[in-house]
């Protein structure tokens, strides 16, 4: 526990309505989007960078272990504080401090979600790509934290492909820059790709500068349905070859299209093994032509059903049925959530493996994911209450795990490692790689105050 | 001087004939593409990571210093061996291991020729995008080294966003693998990117996996004459802002236009002062479309004429005049090429700058750039053999590097900072995050062997 005189003394540097230390206010902040929990000791709610300072200031001299937080959405227990210490909530430096038309870029605070962003800039016929499913409550700064993907990343790229600087606090409370504004820049080592991803161990982002695009004004969706999920596979390597990159690739296997077809009718054929649905955005235009070429790809690789949305309505009917695979399989049990990345190419192959691991340890296990990228999301379904099954889900996601790292993949593509997956980075890492981030992270925050605990299980002192 | 004992070791390793110490031979090694010289103590030419490492683990215990090269096209000196050592030329290493369009992406050595990867991708209707001025010469490695950009960045992105994963030995000669094959990974630190422009000091890239896309089938390319240099920066943010994001926006100014037509008649109006070629990239449907915002854009920013290509040969022809700039101005005298970048909206007032600075100095400042991502090369016109025009000089190239810096901009956006600007890093960036870069340098490299004296002035120790 803090001694009362921190306490007292973060108080008096932030004002005592920013610092929430009664067990009614420290239990809200003991979760993120995981099943884990531990309380902090003290929620500190800066307003500034100087805030984030005063109190990093505090906790490096006192030795309090800092455990930044957005909206914690997180899905690898990143923002989950388990060594206790303070809770830094940046959700109230919430300003978009500049959108720049002229030079694409928007300049922000941590706090800021995802999505007003998205609508402060559609006003000026712009858009930032990084697209998590969490987008309507997750901040930009957990995004950055965490590196973030979404849908759209095969065609656009991840959070760090649109982060051009930072505004850093160090474990010390010093304030660093990064970057600068613009898409060149060579001068001296690339500092915000190295705080991009970094789960908050590194030091507290408090501003950032973001490449923004212009927002094509055309989409067309077209929804594919196959009979073997490796087809669908195969459908997604012959659009891409075809000399479309699609916006997303969307796979539902079998156990997705069956759990969201029981909720009410979607239209999708529950014999099915596996259906895809590819968005394409540009003129329109071009957009038959893609449309054209992407059910060419399908039909070639052996779709039973191509469908092509005509309009927005019917579009929005058929992602429908993929926004419901979340709350569908919540009727199933209790869910975890896996975030693999493997080579596309061995996509029908972790399927494969995933299947059989469900069947070896009598877990059901349907799987979606972002295809184009290699990124799967598999599910464990399982019930907390019964110990026993949770430790042979335990089992699952381990070998889950070893599997896609024995076919060339990673562990995260985009949730992140957090305290969900640090007892598997030692196997994912070059062991060289994995010593250096260690000793990075004790360059950085020599008394490990930064999240401890989180990423690797063990410091380099 | 390398003792005699070591240059013996060193051809025990690696066989004598990849081991060169005579004058003649250490001669063709003291070049980059800049104006500055100095001659290596011995050239290794080695085949493997295997002999790279040996030769590090020599360097190591000897503490000699060791420049790593690709073709040396490199502009700011990286690769000129100012402490003497060990020329590390990695030339030989120059295959191509993978390409594999289901994945897109390939595995290179770092010798391979960016035009030559290029050309092998191009069978399966891929690219890979950064294109720097030197494709035709300079090696990946080296393009990872500078982090290259090229004319078509603004589209694209520069070489640290098609980098996935990289194989480095490090200065004590251990092999590191960074990151990995799939575009999402987020398992631990983003090592790759701190590896990705760090200019051979803090270890040697041997194996490099790019990212590729699918080639878009059909170009098209739009000239657009200016009175007035401002209004052809108005009209690149006319047709970003009318939703185009042109494949490349390059600028040239009057200077330019001249110096080309002096050569031979492209066809450019002598009297303007600046010409932008606006190139759009995609499907021949959309492209309309794009060619017709392209020009609507220019002329409602005041073009006095408007050219749009109507085929392959017209295009080229437009191009010929953007290609004889080098040439051209090396008729004028010599010419120190400069890279900085600012803010788009910034461009105007950096031109003129430029032209002030021009003035003061007495010199010629000709000016072409890629102006859609804020990136500018001025010239400065001058005859090396006379020391006091020299002097000029200098003064001038250190007037515009501040002027971009007060403008927000940075020191270099792609030509890398090696010899060239190390002297003014400082002043480019926060003096927190240069200690901390220097810090990563004397944590990577203790004995300070890997390009010593490149990007900063000094040392951490």
């Amino acid at each position: 526990m803090i001694d009362a005189r921190i306490i007292a003394e973060l108080k008096a540097t932030l004002g005592a309505e920013r610092v929430l230390d009664t067990p009614e206010d420290r239990v809200v902040y003991a979760y993120d989007a995981t099943w884990g929990e531990a309380l902090p000791d003290v929620v500190v709610l800066p307003l500034s960078t100087a805030e984030v300072s005063a109190t990093l200031r505090i906790a490096h001299r006192e030795r309090i272990p800092v455990v930044p937080r957005g909206a914690a959405s997180g899905l690898s227990g990143g923002a989950i504080p388990i060594s206790g210490g303070i809770c830094l909530c940046l959700t109230r430096m919430n300003r978009i401090l500049e959108i720049n038309p002229d030079e694409l870029i928007a300049v922000v605070q941590p706090g800021v979600v995802n999505m007003d962003l998205q609508r402060a800039v559609a006003r000026y016929g712009l858009f930032f790509p990084p697209d998590p499913a969490s987008w309507d409550m997750s901040t930009l700064g957990g995004n950055v934290a965490e590196n973030a993907g979404g849908p759209r990343c095969l065609k656009y790229g991840v959070t760090k492909d649109y982060v051009l600087g930072l505004e850093v606090v160090l474990a010390d409370g010093s304030v660093m820059r990064t970057g600068g504004r613009t898409i060149k820049n060579v001068t001296g080592y690339d500092l915000t790709a190295l705080f991009v991803g970094s789960e908050g161990t590194l030091g507290v982002v408090t501003e950032i500068v973001l490449k923004l695009l212009p927002k094509p004004v055309a989409r067309r969706t077209v929804l594919a349905v196959f009979d073997r999920i490796s087809d669908a596979c195969a459908a997604v390597n012959r659009v891409i070859t075809s000399g479309v990159l699609p916006l997303t690739t969307e796979l539902m296997d079998g156990d997705c299209i069956r759990a969201v077809q029981s909720q009410r009718d979607y239209g999708l054929p529950t014999d099915a093994d596996a259906v895809l649905l590819i968005d394409v955005e540009g003129w329109p235009e071009a957009l038959e032509r893609e449309v054209a070429l992407v059910r060419a790809a399908c039909e070639t690789a052996g779709a039973r059903e191509v469908r092509c949305a005509r309009d927005e309505a019917e579009a929005e009917e058929l992602w429908a049925a993929r926004r419901a695979i979340s709350p569908a399989l919540a009727a199933l049990g209790d869910k975890l959530g896996e975030d693999i990345t493997v080579p596309r190419s061995r996509i029908p192959e972790m399927v494969e493996r995933i299947r059989a691991i469900g069947r070896t340890y009598g877990l059901r296990t349907p799987i979606f994911g972002h295809i184009g990228d290699g990124n799967l999301h598999p599910y464990l379904i399982c019930d907390r209450s019964d110990a026993a099954v949770m430790a042979l889900v335990r089992q699952a996601a381990e070998a889950i795990f070893l599997a896609a790292i024995e076919l060339g993949g990673t562990l995260s593509g985009e949730h992140g490692i957090g305290l969900a997956k640090r007892d598997y980075v030692a196997r994912a890492l070059d062991p060289l790689a994995r010593a250096h981030m260690l000793r990075l992270k004790h360059l950085f925050d020599p008394h490990n105050i930064l999240n401890p605990g989180k990423i690797f299980a063990e410091t380099e002192g």
